[in-house]
């Protein structure tokens, strides 16, 4: 077993003959099998898996920036090997081809060994809404995974593949990173292709890449953000923002304006990544939080919730009650919203965006925890609203306000009922900020070498590294 | 009088000694006071024409670009002198300031006669659903003036101003300028404030501007056009594209996909145009309208109307019955669509947007007519919303699909029922192509030097330059 399994590290046992790209592909496809996480809705078989190995025949890392490089996809994103069931086995369909993104991965050499579970619909931030199980963090079982990429998230972390597909409306691409200890990117909209995902609200929706480092990510983008003209949200990237200056300035929210949800460890943790970008020549700025706050608000007590049934009208009118409850209650509550309300949300959007550009417009980029806390899998079960919502604090306004966000590791708790439990902080900047996100956390991983994703982040090994 | 009245010819009347400023405004407002066509809904009083005159005492056309020109506001859009009725009584309000707009035109040395009358709520493109009274053309007084922009188109074309601010949200800022020969400049949306105007659909609503020249448009736009951070939906210019290249090549549709509603006077100046462009140095592209003609179904047809609601919500609840019967049909409309119908709208939107920019890359420009007839005010009292639709056949789409267009004078119906009506073609182009399109604007009025406005456009003189 190669680890830590990183693109450069396969490449590198590929060239020198350490492993061959089919051991390695049976191990990963092995390994997700066993996964005691519920993180697969599905897997292909060895003879799927073969054909990808075939195809890679001819190739090598010289050619194909993702040769060999294993993958997981959440299952609201074809795959032309296995149905697409959105976490509803009712709603499932054999897709005839690859969502474009997948396509271009595979292209790219990168292979795919199955389908993750997820919130159903991709409603949700905790990863336990899913008739294919609870989807068990992979650090300390007894906590969610996060969702609504659950699955995506905790096979990376576990070290089953490299890199996984996730989607993000909400907060999905980045709640579940943090919670595992991995990377999630969440670029702006539009920059990877949504044809072949099913959508959540689409006009929001982006497909995110968890891996567990930026080298990985900075890889795996370009071949992951390639425009898709069928895709009618996608855009092209209009200018090219490489970089983060050396000194740097980042914002961050007054005291009063944070929420940590009793979690003091989480707080501590926080204080101590903003000493950490200090140390790397960064600038605090205190910003306003409130327009980002109101903003993350409306989203899941707006109209937004009816681009939910909108995506899924025909289904939703037919087979209402195959889909989980706490589903039923959330798209069902679309039907009171009028086009009139969904108009002026609208507008009360566009002027937080005014206000939210402002506050961004100071600095080079915007740093909040990715989640103000954790739960456990009991927890949630007994109040799965509230502890859902809460997990948004952070989140929720991002898509809406149109920006480009990164989710980081950023340490672990180090005293605590959630001791050892991982926390992440999220930067975030304009749309089309993603190459400059992506400098600034590979700065970020050389300042604070964290041990990798889960396996690396066993309780042996945290009391190195407590928070950085 | 000096006529043509244009910013040009004021400002060397003003230079030479030929008229004063004082002499000139307050003979613009008697004959505004006299105007036969029901331009207005409110004009100023002498001694509040006076305080703008004393204001300009000690400066000159070498410091204000727009020293001592006089303008007409329509009448959604604020004036800190008079009401705001949006065209009905019930609703109208005394706004404490002026439009943001308006502010600038006026420090710009721009000075207001008064407000203009509209289709009430900005809600048509006729001109006669006032309770002002019916807007009269202002070259044939048995033909509607168009709309909503009515008295604003007219009293410019009738020389009582030198230009006008209009509204524009599916086509009022061009279609009465083409039926009353004279260009109206449709920018992009967010590039004139909206802020002080009554909104229509707020996400689609552009202040627009009327006048007889390009080089008028030219000295006014840019005063106009000033970013508006307190907008919401302002946006600043991205690039600039400042003119178009002497051998251009512009779209056109197919036969098939025109439609002139059997006035084949109308077509034979259509086709005259086409030939002028060519003789310009254009060359001409068949594109595919159909992308742009479903948009335009989209806007009449789907959940945009629940914008109007939106907008006045309050007002429309308590007052419904005092709002003009078609009025309250249109408007009333709205309550029909829900949320989901909003978002499923603006995906369908969102892939006809993909498939009319392709199209439109092709070429420099689009040329349609603005219209494909034009109607007497008793076809429309019978026909009230049938024609209002046929007459935004070309024009709906334009800001749903966030285009930039400018409304052109070509020429007049040489023959038929509508003989000496004017023609008008409509060049368009993406969002933030303003300056290229007046720069095409100016070398098309240079081609084709028609009478100005209707004072110069009376039957005596149409026989001069029929169709260019």
């Amino acid at each position: 077993m190669i680890e830590p399994m990183t693109v450069a590290a396969l490449h590198r046992a590929y060239s020198n003959g350490a492993i061959s790209v089919g051991e390695l592909l049976h191990d990963c496809l092995a390994r997700a099998r066993n996964d005691s996480h519920q993180a697969w809705i599905s897997l292909l078989s060895d003879e799927q898996l073969e054909t990808y190995i075939i195809n890679l025949a001819d190739h090598s890392p010289a050619d194909l920036p993702l040769y060999g490089i294993p993958f997981a996809i959440k299952d609201n994103i074809d795959l032309a090997d296995l149905p697409t069931t959105a976490g509803c086995p009712d709603y499932s369909y054999q897709p005839s081809e690859h969502a474009f993104v997948v396509a271009k991965l595979i292209a790219a050499g990168a292979v795919p060994i199955g389908k993750t579970n997820l919130d159903q619909f991709a409603t949700g931030l905790v990863g336990t809404r899913s008739p294919y199980g609870e989807c068990h963090n992979s650090i300390n079982g007894d906590y969610i995974s996060g969702g609504s990429s659950a699955g995506s998230a905790v096979s990376v972390a576990d070290g089953q593949v490299v890199f996984s597909l996730g989607t993000d409306t909400a907060g999905s691409g980045r709640v579940p990173a943090a919670f595992n200890n991995i990377l999630g990117l969440k670029g702006s909209i539009g920059r990877i292709s949504c044809r072949g995902v099913v959508p959540a609200c689409k006009s929001l929706d982006c497909v995110t890449i968890f891996a567990k480092t930026s080298d990985d990510l900075a890889a795996i983008w370009p071949v992951a953000a390639q425009f898709d003209e069928q895709d009618e949200f996608a855009r092209l990237q209009p200018e090219l923002i490489k970089a983060v200056a050396p000194n740097f300035k980042f914002g961050v929210a007054s005291a009063e304006q944070l929420e940590f949800f009793a979690d003091d460890a989480a707080k501590s943790c926080y204080h101590q990544a903003i000493t950490t970008l200090t140390e790397m020549g960064g600038q605090a700025v205190i910003i306003d939080l409130a327009p980002f706050s109101q903003a993350a608000k409306l989203l899941y007590e707006g109209p937004w919730v009816a681009e939910r049934l909108a995506a899924l009208r025909e289904f939703f009118s037919a087979h209402q009650e195959q889909t989980l409850p706490v589903i039923q209650t959330i798209i069902g509550g679309a039907a009171n919203y009028s086009a009139a309300d969904a108009y002026a949300a609208l507008y009360q959007l566009k002027a937080l965006k005014r206000q939210a550009d402002q506050q961004l417009a100071q600095v080079d980029f915007i740093v909040t925890p990715t989640t103000g806390t954790i739960y456990t899998i009991d927890e949630v079960k007994a109040d799965p609203i509230t502890l859902n919502s809460n997990l948004g604090f952070y989140t929720n306004f991002m898509n809406l306000l149109d920006y480009s966000a990164i989710a980081l590791p950023a340490g672990f708790r180090q005293n605590g009922t959630k001791q050892g439990l991982p926390f992440g902080i999220t930067l975030f900047g304009p749309a089309f900020y993603e190459d400059a996100l992506l400098s600034i956390a590979s700065r970020w991983q050389k300042q604070l070498p964290l041990p990798l994703g889960a396996l690396q982040a066993q309780p042996q090994t945290i009391d190195l590294c407590v928070c950085g």
